[in-house]
C-alpha cells in the first residue's frame, strides 16, 4: 500500500505514523510517502485527516507501478539531460567497456563528443568472476573519468560492483550504475537511494522482471525518484550468443511499470557483430536509451574484447538509429 | 563435408559415390551434390573427375551455412512474391491462430487484401498441449484457407502438427509450416523436403540454434531449397511473458546461416500489449518477414485469445511500419 | 472434469453423453469413463441416473490427478512384471544407446541375464538432431530385439521417434517408449492410446511438468492406463553437464500424480562418471524404476558414446542400488 | 597457473615474484602459493631455485581442481568437527529460514541436541527480494545465535547478505555461509578469504558451475582453504517447483574439484513435501552434508513458511536418513 499524507504531516507525524502501520517512508519533494508490505494494507487507527490518498497492490510493485504512476517517470541527469516524461528522447551512452589508460578514454571522450553523445561509459570496478583476470584500474579510472567530464563537457556513468568502493563512485560520476551481479544487494541499493544521484539499475542476467523491479523499488521508497532501469540480456540455454536479449521483457516493463527503460544489446549479444543489429531493434521499440560498448581498438581490449564496436562501426550506427529513432516519434540524443 | 559433382555426373554415379563416401545426395537443378557427416570426410577413392568442388565444415551446420553460401538464399514463394536474395522485402503473414469458420476467415482474408497482405496464417490442427483444448478445425478448416486463396489471390500457410494430416497441408497450403513442436520430426522433414513447396520452420522453444539449423539441413540435404527459418521466441525462466524472443539469435542466424528468417513476436509474447512494439524492433533488424496473429474479435477466439491483434490494433501497426522499414532500407510487403 | 457412467450404461449412451457435453470417452474395463475440457465442466440436461459419481478439476491434469485416484497406479508389462501401486519395485532397464549388431545386442542380453534385470532397452530409430548422424537400424534393429526377448526371455523397450515406424514398434517391442522429442506428438499419442502396451513416456527438455502431464492425459484418456512417466533431463543453462535431472520435478510429480516415475540418469548427465551417483539419487527417492544406458564398449559406440556405462561399471552400480533400495523399503527388480 | 615456492622462500621474495609473473599468492601453512590467470602463464626470469613445482591450467578453475588435488580437501570447522577428507561424514545443519525470537531458536537448538545434530542454521540479515518483507533480526538475530553455541555446544551458521554486516557475521558464526545472491561479490569474498573461519558458499541460482568454482577461488587464492560449495538449486523455466536442484552439477563438481559439497534442497525444491525425498536422493550421491530448514512451526514462519520442515518431519527424515548413508558408506553427523 502507498500512502500519500498530508502535505502539512510533519516528519515526525510520518515517522509516527510508519512505525505504526510498519511502512517505509520518505518526503518526495512535497509530501511524505509511505509504503507497507502487502500483508499489512490496513491505515485502521491513523488520522484520516493526515492521509490524502491511497493505493492498494496485491504485490510488492509499488512505486514502479503503473497504477500508482501512470506514465514513465522523468528522470533528469541534469538541467540539460533529461529522459523519459514527455521528451521523447532516445539517448546514447557509450564508450569501453574498461578505462584502461587516459589516451584510451580521451580518444573515447573525443568519440562522444563528435558524435553528440552526452554520456560516456567505462568500467573502473569490473566485476569479474575470476580473481585472475584484469579487476579494472579503480580509483584512477574513476579519476580518468571525471576527467573527461570536466574537459568534455560530458555525463560520466560507471558501476559499483561491490560495497567496498560505493562511496568513490557516488563521488566520481552523474549516474551511478548498480551492475546485474549488484542487482540484490541491499546494502547497495540503500545507499544509492539517498545518494542524490541518478541510478541505472542492471537486471541479474537470473532476474525475473518481478525481482528487477522490486530491487527498484529499495531506490524508490528510500527516497530516489530518479531510477532508470537497464536489460542487458538474460541467461538462458543459449550458448551462441554470450545472453539473451529478453525485448518481451522490455514490452511488459513499458506496460506496466513507470520508470524508463534502458538497453545493453553489447552486453548481451556479446559479439560486435550483432550488436548494431540489436541496437536498431531497441531503438525502434522506442525505448529510452541504449549503452553500446565502444572502443579504439577492441582487439587490445583487456575485458569484454569480442564484443566492443571500433569507432567507425559506432560511427556507422549512430547514422543508422536516427531515422529509425525518427520513424517511431523520437529523437536520438 | 559438401560436394559439388560435375554438371555431367548421372544419377547412378552420385548414387555410387553417395554409398561409397556415406553421403547424402540431391539434385539441385544444375547437379548433383553430396554431403557426408563430419566423421566422413573424405573423398579417397572418387574419381576427381567427377568432382568440382567441395567444402569442409566442423560442425553439421553445413547446407545453410554462409561458409557455403555466402548471401541470404532467395526463397520463391511464386513468381510475384519472393523474399530473401537481393529482394529487400520484409513480408507481413497475417491470420488468426485458428480457422474457427468461413465467416471469420473471410473478414481476416479481407484484412489481407485491404493492407496489401499477401499471405493468410491460420491454424486447422493444432497443437495443443491438452487433450480437452480445442484441436482444430481440421481438413474442413483447410478448405476454407485454399478457398480464400482463391476468392482473394492471397497465398495461405498453416501449420503441420503431426504426420497424420502432413499430406493433406501439402496438398492444400502455399508454404508449409513445420510447427515448434514438430521441429525434430524426421518424418515431417523427410516428408517435406520431397514436397516441392517452400517450408517454413519454426525453431523449437527449447531448442539451440545449432540444432534448429541441423533441422533446417534435414530439408535443404533432401532437395528443399525453399526454406525459411522461423524465430517464435524460446523458454526462459521469465514468466511474465510467454516466451523470450531471441533476437540475439536472430543476429547470429543472420550472420552465420544463408536462410532468410521471419519473425513470430505473437507467440513469444503471448499478449497483445506488446506485439506492435516488438514486430517494430524485429522489422529494424532487417528480417525477411512477420507473422502477426490477429483476429476479428480476439475475445471470442477459441485459441491464443490473449495474444491475438484486433483488426484496428493490425491496421496501426501496419502504418507503423512502413517507415521504419523504409528508414532500413526495406520494403514492407 | 472426470465423469463415471453407471456401469450400466451402454457405449450408446455414453457416445450420446459426451457429444453433448463435449467429453471425450474410454471404456476403464469395468464403465465407460467421459473427461472434458474444464470450459465444458457441466452435466446439465444429463440423466442423473446413467452418472455415479465426478470429479472437477480447474486445469487439465485429471486422469492422472491425486484427486482423482490416491495412490500410484499399478502398471502390469506381463504377469510377472508390474510396478507401482504397493508392489515397491523399482525397475532397471539398461541396454546400449542404439542397436548396433546381433553381437552386440545379445551380449548386453546376456548382461540382463546375469545381473537380473528383466527389461532390455535400445534404440532401433534414433532422433538425431543432425541428418548427417548415425539414424539407427531401423526395422532390423527391432528385430533384432525382439530376437533377443524369445531367446532370454526378456521384455524388451525401444523408441518411437516419429509416426513413419510407429506401427513396427508397437508390433515387436513389450513396453512402447514415447521419446523426449516426440512428448508433444498427438498422432503418436493417440495412436498409442490403444496400441494394447504399456507406454513410457518421456519428458520433452524444454517441456513444463503440466504439459509433459498433459501429454500423458492424451494416452489416458484414449484409454490406455498403462503409462509411466519418465523424467530425463531438462535443459537449462548449465552446459557442463548434457541436461539437468529435474529430481525436484519427480518430487512434484509423486506427490500430485497417481503414475509411476522412472529416472534416465544417462541422458541427463551425458557423462558416464556421473551416472551412478545419480542412480543411487533416484533409487534413494523411491522412484518406480531405472533407465540405464550400457555398452560393452562404450568407446565404439554409434551413438552417446560418452555416457554409456561399460560392463563392469554397471555390475558395480546394481551392487550399489540393493542396499540402498533396500534402505527405503523397496526392491530392486 | 598454480607455482609452490620453496618452503625457504621468504615473503618478500613471494612478493617480488607474484608481482614479476602477475600473480595472487598466499601462504598454505607450508609455503607460499602464486596463481596466475591463465594468460600469464610463465616464470620466465624466475629463479628456478625458488620454484619446487607448478601446475598447468587452460581456465581458472586452479586451487579448487582435481588436477592440483586428487581428492576431496578436508575441513576443519573445529577440532571434532570435520567433513571431506578420509571422514566419510555426511553432516546434517539445521534450523528455521530466519531467527525470529530467543524462544523460537532456543527450540531449535534443542531439537539438535536430541538428533545429534552438530550444527544450527538461521538467518539473521535476509536476502528478501522486496523492500516491503521482513529482513530479518540482524545483530540481535546474530547474539541468539551465538547464545545458543555457547549455552548447547553447537556450531552455528549465518549468511552474509550484504557488506554492511560482514564483520559482525564473521565475528559471531563458526562458518561464514555467503548467499546465493552475493555469490558474485568480490568485496565479501575478499574479506572472508581473510576471515579465518570455514566458509559455505552458494551457488547462484543463476551461475554455471564455472562461475561458481571460480567465485571459490576467490577465497582460497586469498588464503582460506577451508571452503565448502553449497548447491542450492538454478532457476529454470519450471516453475511447480522454486528451483531445480542440480544434482548433475553436484556429480561434476565430485568430479572434478576438491571441495566437499552441501546440499540445499529445502531452498531448491521450496515445498516441504519434497524434502526429505530430495534429501534422501543427495545422501545417497554421498555429500558431504545438508542444509534443510526446519521451524517449530512453519505455518507462522515470517519467511519461507512453505518450505520448511515442521519438528516431526525433521525426526522422520534423519530417521530414514542413517540407513541410506550407511548403504553409501558414509556417516551421518
Amino acid at each position: 500500500m502507498i500512502v500519500h499524507l498530508n502535505p502539512q504531516a510533519t516528519a515526525a507525524q510520518a515517522e509516527q505514523i510508519a512505525n505504526q502501520v510498519r511502512a517505509l517512508y520518505f518526503h518526495d519533494g512535497s509530501r511524505y510517502v509511505l509504503v507497507t508490505g502487502t500483508k499489512d494494507n490496513s491505515l485502521e487507527g491513523v488520522d484520516p485527516a493526515l492521509i490524502d490518498q491511497h493505493w492498494l497492490f496485491d504485490n510488492d510493485i509499488q512505486l514502479a507501478s503503473r497504477s500508482y504512476i501512470d506514465h514513465i517517470r522523468e528522470v533528469r541527469i541534469s538541467d540539460d539531460l533529461v529522459i523519459g516524461g514527455t521528451t521523447g528522447h532516445t539517448m546514447m551512452i557509450t564508450g569501453p567497456c574498461s578505462v584502461e589508460s587516459e589516451e584510451q578514454i580521451e580518444v573515447c571522450a573525443q568519440l562522444c563528443v563528435e558524435q553528440g553523445v552526452k554520456m560516456l561509459r567505462a568500467g573502473a570496478y569490473k566485476p569479474r568472476t575470476s580473481p585472475y583476470s584484469f579487476q579494472g584500474m579503480g580509483l584512477d579510472g574513476l579519476k580518468l573519468l571525471a576527467k573527461m567530464r570536466d574537459k568534455y563537457g560530458l555525463k560520466v556513468i560507471t558501476e559499483v560492483r561491490d560495497a567496498t568502493h560505493v562511496e568513490d563512485v557516488i563521488e566520481h560520476t552523474d549516474v551511478i550504475q548498480i551492475g546485474a551481479k549488484a542487482m540484490y544487494d541491499q546494502g547497495i541499493l540503500r545507499r544509492c537511494a539517498t545518494a542524490g544521484k541518478p541510478v541505472l539499475l542492471k537486471r541479474g542476467f537470473g532476474s525475473t522482471l518481478q525481482e528487477f523491479v522490486q530491487a527498484a523499488e529499495f531506490l524508490l521508497s528510500g527516497g530516489n525518484s530518479n531510477v532508470v532501469l537497464c536489460e542487458r540480456g538474460i541467461r538462458t540455454f543459449e550458448t551462441k550468443t554470450r545472453f539473451t536479449l529478453d525485448l518481451c521483457g522490455v514490452a511488459y516493463l513499458k506496460q506496466h511499470t513507470n520508470l524508463p527503460v534502458i538497453l545493453d544489446p553489447s552486453h548481451a549479444m556479446g559479439y560486435a557483430y550483432g550488436v548494431a543489429d540489436l541496437a536498431r531493434a531497441c531503438t525502434a521499440m522506442g525505448v529510452d536509451g541504449l549503452l553500446i560498448e565502444s572502443h579504439p581498438n577492441p582487439k587490445v581490449a583487456k575485458s569484454d574484447a569480442s564484443q566492443q564496436l571500433d569507432h567507425p562501426q559506432f560511427r556507422a550506427l549512430m547514422a543508422s538509429l536516427h531515422p529509425i529513432a525518427a520513424a517511431v516519434g523520437r529523437t536520438m540524443i
